[in-house]
């Protein structure tokens, strides 16, 4: 398409900013990548997410898409070559839906929590890792969350296949093991491995160093 | 459709509850109505929403659905007959869905604030203002949402156009008015004015008298 303007707004070390890097990329979306600083957000970015602030902001021709689970349905509404981010049927979808949702309003809530307790941290473990066995039951046997390709879900679920390891070794606390959630372990082992994924998510040791470097200094 | 088996577990006092039956109506979905008793849930709503035990859901040919936003977009896939929740173009979509979004992740976690905050009170009431005017401005003026017909954030908005007032007169404090907020009042009179949401939402009183009985006991 001709005249085709795709910018994204992001920053490194955000996984909801990586969820959409990774969709353009599934999708072969050629795009313009603006890193912002987190901590001295540019003007543009202030200017295309007044009401949140916050990356990630897609700008498509102009008109900008903002929050990464909006952006994801759009990328999969507007770019219909490559693979499908959402299922067809309806009801897979809401509950692709669903478990996005709760990713972000009960997991990513439950880690902030895990960040803010000082002193109270075992009760935020327990409530991360609870949270993590109802999403290993919902995962069961198999490969991705949808079925045999990377989804929705999996890619929302950034937070759980990298973050969580870098909050694990930060705190010096085990929070999501081999031995306490064995079968979203593997998944996570799995996501990490496409290449997408590999290609587009940050190493290990630089998030570490990220979030981390008071701790360590 | 032979077998369909449409149910809805709902509250008659909930906004989120009536975004569905708004919905199915709209759509001229037959269903079967559950009412629950918030204080004491049926067996069968925590069965088939284990992670949340909230209404709505919505049981169709005995897959449950949850989360209001969830089965509206459901709703919307499934039965093609009638007039569209979503509109088509992606961008609007994405637009529609960021300001549902807003209403729950905002408004709502503002208002809850407002009944919380007890001596604080001023803090909430101007940000809940300040949200309706971040409403008011999207809103501009289009009669509704997303146009000339009732779409997802007209549906989302329910707890703006009624139980922002109930919420009002309950505790006499001016949240929402012709004065303050124009635009988003003249479309609370044509949302209410409309006959499937004037069938649907319940009358002012008994929301005032269930939510506020307690005080004026």
């Amino acid at each position: 398409m001709a005249n085709q303007e795709v910018k994204l707004f992001g920053a490194w070390e955000s996984p909801f900013s990586k969820r959409v890097e990774i969709a353009l990329k599934l999708k072969g979306v050629k795009y313009e990548y603006v890193e912002e600083n987190l901590s001295s957000k540019s003007p543009e970015l202030l200017k295309y997410n007044p009401v949140h602030e916050k990356v990630p902001v897609l700008l498509h021709n102009g008109q900008p898409i903002v929050e990464s689970l909006v952006i994801l349905e759009y990328i999969d509404e507007t770019w219909k070559s490559g693979p499908t981010i959402l299922p067809e049927d309806p009801y897979e979808r809401a509950t692709s839906r669903f478990w996005a949702n709760f990713l972000d309003n009960k997991l990513f809530v439950a880690v902030i929590k895990f960040f803010k307790s000082k002193g109270k941290e075992q009760d935020a473990i327990e409530e991360i890792g609870e949270l993590l066995s109802i999403l290993e039951n919902e995962l069961g046997d198999k490969k991705f969350f949808a079925g045999e390709s990377i989804g929705l879900v999996d890619i929302a679920a950034n937070i759980v296949a990298l973050w969580l390891g870098v909050i694990e070794e930060g705190f010096g606390k085990e929070l999501f093991t081999k031995e306490t959630h064995p079968k979203l372990y593997k998944w996570s082992e799995e996501y990490l491995d496409c290449s997408i994924i590999k290609e587009t998510l940050p190493p290990k040791a630089d998030l570490l160093a990220h979030f981390f470097k008071a701790a360590h200094a």
